[in-house]
């Protein structure tokens, strides 16, 4: 039951990363093919890159068909309803704030898994969550966002460290696990309320 | 045999990705090592990308000098005749749409040994093709050229199709083989004869 | 003692590769994040792209926290310090020429380790040396600068060869790392001195 309703939040978060990735190529006027390819690479490319990088798993998505069909319906819903999607903005930020939430989890926990050391898990979750979006940048001759203004990775970083020092303290996964995604969530959402960001460095 | 001319195909195709990697060095005013690294990443990134991904054998140049040596000839090929390669650009792109036809091929087989999901098959045979040339893009500064406007990749998408739906139903591999090529060599060559594109995006 | 040296040689490339890249995130008016990470990926990443090749054995740095520390450390060098290391210019180049010396080393033993081909060996070497400024670059939205005039990876390649060739004479390991890292700092340095750069592509 807990598995499953993580598993459905991240499928959610899954759609709304898909769906930001679309408009990005939406707005530089590429196809239907480069609009999919961007939705598939900014949703599912933390994840990829984290897989790739513990090396102990194959890729999560290989055998589970779900994603790919969730990046099919967010090109199937940007094409037909751009107009009104974009709209939908303060819907999308809660999936995708929500989805940077369960990423985090999920990195977090198969770190741990891994075996590596605990700070590095808390970063695996953060890559979870944040190369996807940057790839997108790249891939559209971008600097990354996330690379300039955003609490985002910083909320996935805090969120992580919990994670890491509840379980450490013997405590319910599942609890620890809705926690943390409280705290991704709290943060990411007082950061903007309240127009906090991190110092600048200074050149 | 069989196995030796797709090899040989194979080498052809990444000769034709390595001299287009190359070339847009040169265009670039990159230095001879710059244009060697760019022809070397156009050429077997794809294929490079896909075995990381699939992660259950090694990267499949690592016991092969003669990759390394067709990126090294195609660098004195452009250095040496570089006005003439330019005016063979109908033969080169003859070499490059057989190479994606192989690239596909070798891909989707990969990917199906692997034993992940067939639409994900087909994906690493697209993988396979277009990667290199999209890392090309990015180290360049480009937006990469397949998310703007060709069917280029498209066409690996169908070839696999194409190869898994022929492969399910039993038929000898070799012709499912070169049944693929002919699909994706056929669908890039009337799309660009016809001017077939996929629709745009709207943003 | 010797594998001591060497591991305290590469924490001190680290670190100036670390820097080289904060210094770089801190001209883009990056704020602290993401100058982290930009000094994480211009340090780690060349390494962990070799590892991921070579998939035989976790990243490098998975269990040691050490690099993390001294990424960490670097950031608040360069933000404690922006003006004064800007000065200490040629402190941090002679640490860089030693980090790309012991990075060749580490990874052509790793890939000869691995049974690669000796070329491939050589050129994981180079990987190790080059991929993380690269990434740098391409975050940063340029082209990289190693493919436009730097000798920094043709060091890396005619090092690794010296290594590959002595090593296979039966040579004593320790003394053919130092002869490496010492072929590597003086390309590097006589290049620079002289003026020497690689032709240039003609277009």
């Amino acid at each position: 039951m807990h598995q499953e309703f993580i598993y459905f939040l991240d499928l959610a978060g899954t759609l709304a990363f898909a769906i930001s990735g679309i408009q990005t190529a939406a707005d530089k006027k590429m196809d239907v093919f480069g609009a999919m390819m961007i939705g598939f690479i900014t949703a599912l490319g933390g994840g990829t890159v984290r897989d790739m990088l513990l090396g102990n798993q194959p890729v999560f998505w290989f055998h589970d068909l779900n994603y790919l069909a969730v990046v099919g319906i967010a090109v199937g819903i940007v094409y037909a309803f751009a107009g009104p999607v974009r709209r939908l903005k303060q819907t999308l930020f809660l999936f995708d704030t929500i989805g940077i939430g369960v990423f985090t989890v999920i990195g977090v926990t198969k770190g741990l898994d891994a075996g590596i050391s605990a700070p590095y898990a808390v970063i695996m979750g953060m890559v979870s969550s944040v190369v996807g979006g940057a790839t997108r940048d790249v891939l559209c001759n971008e600097i990354p966002l996330i690379l300039r203004k955003e609490v985002y990775a910083t909320a996935c970083l805090f969120g992580g460290a919990v994670y890491v020092i509840l379980h450490g303290y013997g405590l319910d996964e599942v609890l620890v696990s809705f926690v943390t995604m409280g705290v991704v969530i709290a943060i990411r959402l007082l950061s903007i309320k309240h127009h906090i960001s991190l110092p600048r460095m200074r050149s």
